[in-house]
């Protein structure tokens, strides 16, 4: 599977089905009768039975291993979307949550309950409350919609981005491609190098899952690096570019003020959000508040407009066990809930990003402060991280943190790489960091006793029971490796230890 | 570092110092006025401060990299305990409880006082009180004493053992130097298979660290692998043998009882602990209850002559989510519960050894039950697996696991390796299980607050916001890893993710 570069330079990314699987679709009809063909994988048993699971792959996983169906990545994939019809505004506001207030059923709530096994009511009714979203820019009609929320299915994000030295275009779209084919529900591309915008429009073009950018990041590299140069103008209008190009939801650190940034003084590791951090040296630069925070009503008017979800930031998270849950990161929460309301009170949809490195006993604690003061907007967290001392395997020291946070409710978990604090993640990174993050969403999935969790792991036990390998293999998170490890040794006896 | 056959052959095993590390000893006045070598890691800071860590290595991280000054492996290790002297039996218990319950301060309570930082009369009133054990047989001299209990560091046990077509007895010494050098307070040696009495001589001679086992296996050896044909009398004598050579803890599945069978019909995944499958199989050939049980009297009298300590072992452990905490698992605890009280009578030390599979959920719950249930013995825990869909990826699984049930009061997590339900882990699968395990067990100290748990991750988060690339390494549980990662691509940002 290994790509050449020669491959890579005319564009080849991964192909062809997961072991023993095969691409179904549901067809489910729309609100005006669209079909709205909805995407499972079928794994097939030994048994005669099979399988249906959750399928974020696009339809990457029904072309050919050798590719030689695959569409033009040039011009991009299948336009799921395209041709669904959508209600009029609601007060300005073209989004899921206005919508779904106004008691409306769009083809999205129609398409995400059928993948989620729910009813519509369900989705329309906690999108309503801005409890869930559903991440759909109107210029993104690749994407098939999925909806993030704590009463379905734990999400993962998996980063991509490629930086000043390394990386092309096609490698981006691979990982991308790569990520969702081992389970990543959304893709966020942080991309800071050259060809920032290209970069992204391959990425959206052929992306079957919604795509999550930080402005912030594009904005700095048009003043060439330099906070001090950012202006509200230069953000705004990259923004506009984003949204234009069909991104679907953008992290605004928007919560770092001012008088948040002395808090953080006595901190272990003061503030690593890249996007925090340019805000501070901003606002100490201009001594005047944040232009995120200022013209957070402007910002509101843009994302509206296009159905971009609001993904507040946390750029004062702590970056050590030392720093978890201090004043300044409790300070930025409080000011992420009056943004929430803003946002919604124009009909945005927002999500709320937390941290970070936060030591077992304090992660519930953390979840529930970020839902009761954000009114139970979807928390979007970063791990955490339990402990700091094992960097090379900080995909385990947060995963422990993601299963528990994700079993307090947490919506959507972004992944953590085994070179986190060390690297770039090259593709091996990037398939470890998605399995182990699917782990800990479906540990926390099987913990709030989601429906249908559990069948995937009674039928994998069962075969495991029965000596059925091949089934064993095939029911795992990444039967690749589950068979390669088998068959580097010997066949396992039913237990091996006491 | 990887051996050569040609080395093996000649019993190589890894020595050399870990990154930028020194071995000290700490000398501590016993009882007797001994002078006890207490060890520890200094790992020293290009700031020309240095961190002092908790040292499992042995004499072996003291010997150069290329070993010429090795000792000789055919005659074992430094035999550190072979000059302490030891006070009278105590109603014919010559053990640490024994001791501890009259008042009386052995060495071993000193020197893990001295390693755990903490006062000796904590060490003694929790030993007295069974809520700790210091596995340190009379015959194996050459172990540093540590201590398995909820007050102390959370300690993390490494499996090794050849099979029937695997592996030399070199080849186990090496498994076990190259464990205890990650961190493994002890080792258990599973053989199965030709050369069991060999291969553990040169494991408990050359081991600074307690060394467990399940006398079942090499009993069930000796009658050529029929369950049916065991006896009392060859079980017992293999438990004489085992006890003659120096093992210092035991697994022993006496809370299998007859009338627990019938309960695990209905399970998915059936009995998957071997030595509960064996007892469950020769009770119900015989048409008896387990000898284990019936004798337990008189092993309680082989074992405290040695100061053996007994792993109550979980026979009837779930193997899957589905059947975890079920009548059949609870059942056994009680039984376990029972055996604790007969144990403690004898004055012999008892841990009691707990799953397995269990989702998240029901981790505390099980925590909680093994500690009421068996009067607050030490629990010894495998994982426990928080999800079955990810083989090839168990050790994260477990992680979870095992990080939150040692929150909960657990005192030693044995560790998973990757290769879990797949196949025999080799070296590497060793070494990512004892870091990984390493890591959810200082993740529980930290939410304990454990006293001084948090000095290495300020050490490291400090160095990491220092950007001392070189102090961070040398602060990580795998400095090798840490810094391969570091070197294959760019120096990382402060933050990578937003």
């Amino acid at each position: 599977m290994t790509m050449t570069s020669a491959q890579h330079s005319c564009h080849r990314v991964t192909t062809g089905p997961i072991m023993a699987s095969r691409k179904e679709h549901q067809h489910v009809e729309g609100p005006a009768g669209e079909d709205l063909r909805v995407p499972v994988r079928r794994i097939g048993l030994t048994d005669g039975t099979h399988l249906d699971v959750y399928d974020t792959s696009g339809p990457y996983t029904a072309y050919l291993e050798d590719g030689s169906d695959l569409h033009d990545l040039t011009v991009g994939t299948v336009r799921t979307r395209e041709t669904w019809t959508h209600p009029e505004p609601v007060g300005g506001a073209a989004t899921q949550l206005a919508w779904a207030r106004a008691g409306t059923v769009t083809p999205e709530m129609v398409f995400v309950a059928a993948r989620e096994g729910c009813d519509v009511e369900l989705v329309r009714s906690e999108v309503a409350a801005g409890r869930a979203v559903i991440p759909a820019n109107h210029r993104h009609p690749e994407s098939e919609p999925m909806i993030i929320g704590r009463a379905f299915r734990t999400k993962v994000n998996a980063n991509i981005g490629n930086s000043v030295v390394t990386s092309s275009v096609a490698e981006e779209v691979e990982k991308m491609v790569w990520a969702t084919r081992w389970g990543a529900d959304t893709v966020m591309d942080l991309s800071t190098g050259a060809d920032i915008h290209e970069t992204r429009e391959a990425i959206l073009r052929n992306s079957p899952v919604p795509i999550g950018t930080v402005p912030i990041y594009q904005a700095l590299e048009k003043v060439k690096g330099d906070p001090e140069a950012l202006t509200w103008e230069i953000y705004r209008d990259t923004v506009i570019e984003q949204c234009e190009q069909g991104v679907d939801y953008m992290t605004v650190h928007a919560g770092v003020l001012r008088a948040h940034v002395p808090l953080t003084s006595g901190r272990v590791t003061g503030i690593v959000s890249r996007g925090g951090a340019i805000m501070a040296a901003w606002c100490l630069a201009h001594r005047q508040e944040s232009f995120l925070y200022t013209h957070f009503d402007e910002l509101c008017e843009i994302l509206r407009r296009y159905d971009v979800t609001f993904s507040l930031g946390d750029g004062l998270r702590p970056g050590s066990i030392a720093d978890a849950n201090d004043d300044a990161q409790l300070a930025e929460l409080r000011t992420l809930g009056e943004l929430t309301q803003v946002a919604r009170r124009y009909g945005v949809q927002v999500m709320v990003e937390g941290p970070g490195h936060v030591p077992m006993h304090l992660v519930a604690e953390n979840a529930r402060l970020a839902h009761e003061w954000c009114d139970d907007a979807p928390f979007y967290t970063l791990g955490p991280l339990t402990t700091d001392i094992a960097p090379g395997y900080d995909h385990i020291t947060s995963a422990i943190g993601a299963a528990m946070i994700a079993q307090a409710g947490t919506a959507m978990l972004c992944y953590v790489t085994p070179k986190e604090h060390l690297g770039l993640p090259d593709r091996d990174d990037v398939k470890v960091g998605v399995i182990t993050y699917k782990i800990a969403a479906h540990a926390a999935d099987l913990a709030k006793g989601h429906p249908g969790a559990q069948a995937r792991d009674d039928a994998l036990s069962k075969a495991r029971f029965e000596f059925r390998w091949h089934d064993q293999f095939a029911l795992a998170l990444d039967p690749d490796t589950a068979r390669a490890f088998h068959d580097e040794t010997l066949p396992a006896e039913p237990a091996k230890t006491a």
